[in-house]
């Protein structure tokens, strides 16, 4: 791997994960640690932006990532602001050349997101999505099942995606909790990692029946205001959802989800056997298969949960045995980012896929506004 | 407890498992064998009707329910028979002035069941509708705990009922595939269980959004027949729910559900707790409850798998601490139900309550067709 | 079946049980109700006799158990009592020819078990011990692989029993904490049931070591007294088991098993296979198969949990799809004596497999005393 | 913190591990990233060193540990090589006043331990012992219930760790089934895991009763090979424990654990609690509390299983709501005695408490050769 030069922009929450989970890539797949290096970051005030380059170890900091862009030692950036930003960041950073690697999702709505996509196309450049929860060892076994024919016919789908981050009606509003730097609630933020699961293990979708709701609508403007301002975006987002196949599923998401601390589910029946993945339980994918004999008492017919405990491909010895997180996770999809980068191979989840993702969104906001099914070509 | 009698209509599967239900009641409770007892059964056919008085151990059987109704010492019927004849039989029975006990769901359409509500309310007799899952202990215990205030505000709600009774393509027809015979499919057998839960728990219904299929449209005549016949009923069904307090919820019902033993789940989220059960697990109501303090490092913060296992009240000691199941269930409301009619007391649910699961049914088959929300004040 | 006439002698709990259950069998296998009767029934004092009777449903109720023996419409007896007398009520009842339906554990000691096993062999009777946890389906189907080859070797094996019945140091003294009555303790009460599992599904046992202990030595001697008694039996007991075939285990027993309902469970790991079960999710067995595919990313190796969901050789519908619990194993192994009384069949377990238990037990007991290996021979 | 220097002695999958946790422990706790670094790597072999530190990304490689030792910039040496010569390598650490992290067990016998602890204790240096697992939140949960009174008495407790890693006889002979290396078998490799959390969680060992077994007593010198040589260590231990306060328990460890991936499980029963963890659903500690109502219907009693899903203290953000990992844990042990050497603070477990392990260790394998219960006391 020639010496890749990566750019961080925005290192909040999630840019700190990323940058632990680059860390950890020469120790997971056997690199040398100079393989790769993260050259600089660049976050909006040049306090934060200093604290953060001692954190990564890195020398450059910057409060303009335009900085980051003109140099020629950065191959690519790593874009983990807001989404209110993406579009000028990723733009940008498409026509200096960079490759892009971009927190989900994509863009505040269609339009900046089909812009953003034509920029990456013009500029030729490669680009991923950090849709992570496709990287779980389960969910790549889950694909190879599938594209195996182990489901047979497919029946119907459910996925979901519950937390409770927003139970407290004394959580204080933030970017997240408004439409104009989120773009949008919990179907953004939580319903799109699992509109992105259905998709890499099913297919295209076609349309959307939703119901969108607001639970508590005013929260304070800081921690123990008593002013409050309005929440306009979702915090619980009920889909039914057509694909381009014509099966039948359902897509929830919750902000409101009491009790749940990372509810992430998927589960599909089909004509052959099921599949069931639950984030709280990461080590396994639920199988069940029809194939199974049935006699006698019961045969060998049963839900089996498949060891699929961090067996990423190529993978060196650590944990190997051990549960599957969020992080390794995020090391997988980067490695497979820069390895994709450095042989020019194909780099799925791109920005062309999150579009899709896009504009499922979309139209659960139509249908929830107009209480009917919206197709996904009526927001494109 | 005087000496009740019981008339059983219909003697299927189910109407067998009543059967054996009311004859472990004396050893439940405490109570003489000779408290009730069974007079007699009748089925379509003598030769059945007679089998099933062997196995029973009565001695009147008929294949004409008619002669059982006009005996004096039948106090009540228990109604098994196939959706379709509900109406006849109930509106005899209460002319007749016997108590009615009858299976779900209570009829064909809400037309049916209005006139039944009627005659029995003319009548006066004491009426229950078999919804056996509300005497889980769980969801017992469930209601004492919402009746409390353990939820605080609920923010929503989820109830699923999936089985994998149908799956298989070669499945012949059957009367529960037959609309003019069942009067619906996965809705009326399976969702109506979980409609009657959530109204049992948090209420009344208003309106619906639905979509429903049918995923096997056409299936044999008979086993191994080439001869096929057109599936009229749904095998799937999505609806969201929105209650007369205005919180949304998700019910679905599927006979499509691929590994599926008898996996009927309630999720209820609220403000203060939360609450779920699974029937595959039905020893254990789990709660997690908001004001268990966070700190330190989680503090006691999670979700508790509550003991109901058969805790009945009153109960006597077999298998008090042993898995609760679909029999004792029927135990509990059949006793339930006896109590109601020698002493005077109310029987929830009774046939005006299974109107309204009727209602919700009937709005969602109407959104379904037309895409759109439906209240159930338009199908009334 | 010929009417077989039974008698039941003893009605404290498990007395109630065993009647339940047997008013189930003619539902579950689809017999006459008059396949059986319960003739009548006997307990130490008249009045509680004849509340029995009148709640089982029978005309007969005696305080003398030798009544009924006396009786030629008896072919079998049911012993629920206390340990303590057994041996006179076996031994009577074999000399009166009757068939032995018994509680476990089969009697106080190896000397009793002797002179019962002597007796019944005598009389040539049928003789069957109540381990009703050998005809849960997953029980049944656990030994129907191991028969088939599915394990392979046998590397060792893990069997428990914990409740937390006497976990409260106010519980009074009773029968079952008192060595006369009760011949012992955890170990006769709940190790009994686990060592029948093993002797089942692996084979004879040959040697034990074993620590017992009694955790709360004096208890009061009626609720809320302040007088107190010696508790002389263990509640605590951990064994080291060697199987003739030199196959090492271990098997435990608690009544101090804080939090347990009924915390059954088994592991055996082979060369080929593994299998578990829980009481507490009885429903499945879970098994591993050392044969399946290793790749890719794990392959198809995991623990499935099979479906045995009372799945009963000629079960008839009723709760087939429903959680199997102790009750209807009750039904099971009352049907499978009868069976064999009607049918002149093997009868296992017999008391003569009740005394091989006996016999660990005893060993088990020595050992503890006596802080060494004790082999079964030793307590012959 | 000062800017620490690390030196790692041994490079093998475990070394792997310790680096990679390395890395991660500015992103957790917000640190600069050189507030530590690790200076060099020894392997046995130069190229391997070499490789190493390439992957490590550090500049000085040796095969010769002590040059490592004899470095200013080296503040404290990570011992990651096979048992047989941690002796020589801590005594040579503590005789260059470098402190010393050291992976577990401690020694190769009690002899060995009590010399290296000498050692240690002669040059006043700072040690800790890798027992990674009491670093999980759950255990830190745990020991902070148990230290607050949450179980009263304790009546028993038991544990276990069982691995699948050798089940298949065509496995190859390695230095972890050579006792002249390893110094044990299944009990020192992952039956010190369980007592170190048995001793963390309740106090230290008085006695040992054991049986050890060796289940695959030859393997081939490598992979594919005809030729065979002898397992001397054990694969299969099984422990009664008695602790200094008497409380009597339970200690397994298998190496032929058909199934399990990293079966560790503990569960400990008190007069008013009990608590309950699985290595394989970490994120949560199982907890009962009798302290609970009992009633209605089963009151509050259940097992609750609280969130202690990577609650450190002093964490920062990422993977909080995730589950925690073997990785983790290895940050968050590697992060206390980085603190303990900068603070000068105690940095439990020490060597000295490893020395502790050693012994029950010792006295298990006298107590199986001997059939006897077995004194901590007498292996000193």
């Amino acid at each position: 791997m020639k010496k890749l030069g990566i750019a961080m922009i925005g290192y909040g929450g999630i840019g700190r994960v990323h940058a632990m989970a680059y860390k950890a890539i020469p120790f997971h797949y056997g690199l040398p640690a100079d393989s790769f290096r993260i050259v600089g970051v660049a976050t909006t005030r040049p306090e934060t932006a200093q604290k953060a380059a001692a954190e990564i170890g890195c020398e450059v900091w910057t409060s303009d990532y335009r900085e980051l862009l003109a140099r020629s030692d950065v191959d690519l950036i790593d874009c983990c602001t807001p989404n209110y930003n993406h579009e000028e960041i990723i733009v940008a950073a498409a026509e200096a050349g960079k490759h892009i690697y971009c927190e989900k999702p994509l863009a505040m709505n269609v339009a900046e997101g089909q812009r953003m996509v034509a920029a990456v196309e013009k500029a030729g450049v490669k680009t991923q999505l950090t849709f992570n929860f496709r990287f779980f060892p389960a969910m790549i076994r889950a694909r190879q099942l599938i594209e195996a024919g182990f489901l047979g016919r497919v029946f119907s789908f459910r996925g979901r995606y519950y937390r409770a981050s927003y139970i407290s009606p004394q959580k204080p509003l933030s970017w997240r909790l408004s439409k104009e730097v989120s773009g949008g609630g919990a179907l953004f933020d939580l319903g799109s990692h699992v509109l992105d699961l259905i998709y890499y293990l099913l297919g295209d979708f076609s349309a959307v029946q939703a119901t969108m709701e607001t639970l508590i609508k005013e929260r304070p403007l800081a921690a123990g205001s008593t002013e409050t301002g309005r929440v306009d975006v979702d915090d619980l987002a009920l889909l039914h959802v057509r694909l381009k196949d014509q099966t039948l599923g359902l897509i929830e998401a919750s902000r409101m989800g009491t009790g749940a601390t990372n509810d992430l589910q998927i589960e599909i029946f089909g004509e052959q056997g099921a599949l069931r993945f639950s984030l709280e339980d990461p080590s396994w994918l639920q199988v069940y298969d029809v194939r199974d004999p049935e006699k006698p008492l019961g045969g060998m017919r049963g839900f089996k949960r498949l060891e699929t405990v961090q067996h990423y491909e190529g993978q060196k010895a650590p944990d190997w045995t051990m549960t599957p997180t969020f992080t390794r996770a995020h090391s997988e999809c980067q490695y497979q980012f820069l390895k994709a980068v450095r042989d020019d191979l194909p780099s799925p989840p791109t920005l062309a896929h999150g579009l899709h993702i896009q504009e499922a969104m979309a139209a659960a906001e139509r249908s929830a506004a107009e209480g009917r099914w919206v197709k996904l070509e009526e927001v494109r």
